[in-house]
């Protein structure tokens, strides 16, 4: 079975050189959210600084994605410091994972424009648990009977994987219910997982 | 002749390469379909969830085509892994290869935004069909008498590669037959591709 | 002197890499040249067919400006290909190359927007004409005194280098003369590159 | 403590490939700026040479900017050819230098589209003035008690790296004091930039 799983000319190199390059564009088009509106566009433009200081949301927004994205980059490279091989369905798994990045900078932006909008929250919320229930999928599917990792890696280190995995989506569970229940700034919420990541815990 | 073909310079290694940046950035441009009317268009907007309900296709095409660019990505390795050598015509086949790849994304903004037109999905269809044909040239001419191929390549291996290049580009074709015929709805023909290709007389 | 130009850690792995990055961007970004009207634009649209037969010159822009990378990208392997070192000036002749291989997709829209207008057709030019120049300078360069190339490359190799680099800016110099001379279609002109670098005098 | 620090996984080579890709994007976003009026914007359009040559600031400011990203991006691989490992802060610190080169592309934009109003220069600057402060930092970190280098690297060597980490910062903050001072054209102080590293003082 899991012979007749592998695919021919698929690394994990290949897998990771992928990644690193839509994690790269995904970062930097974050930024094209930024636009503001400009005197070519023939609004009665105030002054710059009014500008900048009516949008500061779109650049904490910026950096809360990045950031996250940054937290995602993290861990996918820790997955594969131990995944040695792929196969058919971990493959699937990972264009899952890089089509739910690649979709960041769209929720990104929801949560800019509709700011008043606890849909976008949600929206946003949703694409980061969707996003680390796959890397708790990738982990568990490689792991499982040790399938594409080392016959004896330490199970510790499986678990220790395991619940870093799990801090994002919860976090981000948390964060859907407060937006839900309209609590204004609920995206202050993910500041917390870099916290809760370097509790000796969750440490790696 | 093939001696005559060959250029100084330029290994397999450094088309992998290109073509994985390619394969990223049009993955990651997908995302720019999504833009949605945004309050500072000036539009009266209703709810932001009634809007994105609306749009549900914008996202289905999404889905679809991030899935059909990991399907070529996914075939382009596994020819590249029994392509060692390369030369004149086989760079130009790929330069080709890449420019219907990059035009992926504007061909799902056309199905998206002229959902209504059975043209678009005629021009998404007919990308799919080149870009599938190019694969397929692509495999022929490198092993063709094994020109850049190991020698002793198993012909049952070439036949099967060229066997899974033409799921793609035939199931292009019945999907603009379908549109031409007017069926709504088409491009869900293209969510069959990874059912045959997981057939096992698909197999790799 | 040579000694006093190195620069510690910048190696010429390190440029190929950057600039695959900016090849692969460069020709992805080409894509958003097609943008078409859009229905949501609020126009009266006709119908889709209509709209692409229209813009077909795009198109041919896309193709055109996709091919002249890819041409440019075997220049830049080639010399690559000798090339064993930088230094302080390689380095900065290398970013102006990048400066102008970004600037490509510019070019292409002016050419497409503007497609009334010579002064487009010349920008084209005159930027194909300094990346051609930069490419030149780059080569000559490296090979003065065999700067940053093997002591023993054969002479015979650098004058086809400088030949086949030169053929993109004397081509583009024509394109240009005739575009001021107002005849039309100027940019079909490029198309003889292929033609000329296959032909044997200039093959490498 | 500096054990505890240590992440399982990330290698210097990873934040190398990621932040050339990074590079590579925001290098060749920035021609998005250079977006000109077009004639299917409905602007009665005169002629397109009078439009190129009233925004030829967009050619400077697109050309400076490239130059300080190939600057940064040198200063880079300067420090990551001594920079042997990495841990849970320096990595932290790389992904807030990747947020300011991302950046880049929107603070350019900024000077151009406001090219009449300091503030836009003064955001400028201070965009160069944190990345130039994170790399000092990146620095610093790596080599205080040779964290991240080798034992025996030369005390010579380390405060080379901290005096050419300086200059960009000290030149942004000179360019923002003259954009305070209402000084116009205060950007071409950063050409400045490449005269000072080239002094012998300053070479590596």
């Amino acid at each position: 079975m899991a012979e007749s799983n592998q695919m021919v000319g698929l690394t994990t190199q290949r897998i990771v050189s992928l990644t690193d390059g839509v994690f790269a564009i995904a970062m930097t088009l974050l930024v094209l959210n930024l636009e503001l509106p400009s005197p070519s566009d023939g609004i009665t433009v105030t002054k710059l600084h009014q500008l900048l200081a009516d949008q500061y949301y779109y650049f904490f927004d910026y950096a809360l994605s990045f950031m996250l994205l940054g937290l995602y980059w993290i861990v996918h490279h820790q997955q594969f410091h131990y995944i040695r091989r792929t196969d058919r369905h971990h493959i699937w798994i990972n264009i899952f994972i890089l089509m739910f990045i690649a979709l960041i900078p769209f929720s990104t932006s929801l949560i800019g424009e509709f700011s008043f909008d606890w849909v976008a929250d949600v929206f946003f919320g949703g694409n980061l648990f969707i996003l680390g229930g796959l890397f708790y999928i990738n982990w568990d599917y490689a792991t499982r009977d040790r399938r594409l990792v080392d016959k004896d890696l330490d199970p510790d280190k499986v678990a220790l994987g395991k619940r870093r995995t799990l801090v994002t989506p919860v976090v981000a569970l948390v964060a859907m219910a407060m937006a839900i229940a309209h609590v204004t700034y609920s995206s202050w919420v993910y500041l917390l997982i870099p916290l809760i990541l370097s509790r000796k815990w969750f440490r790696q």
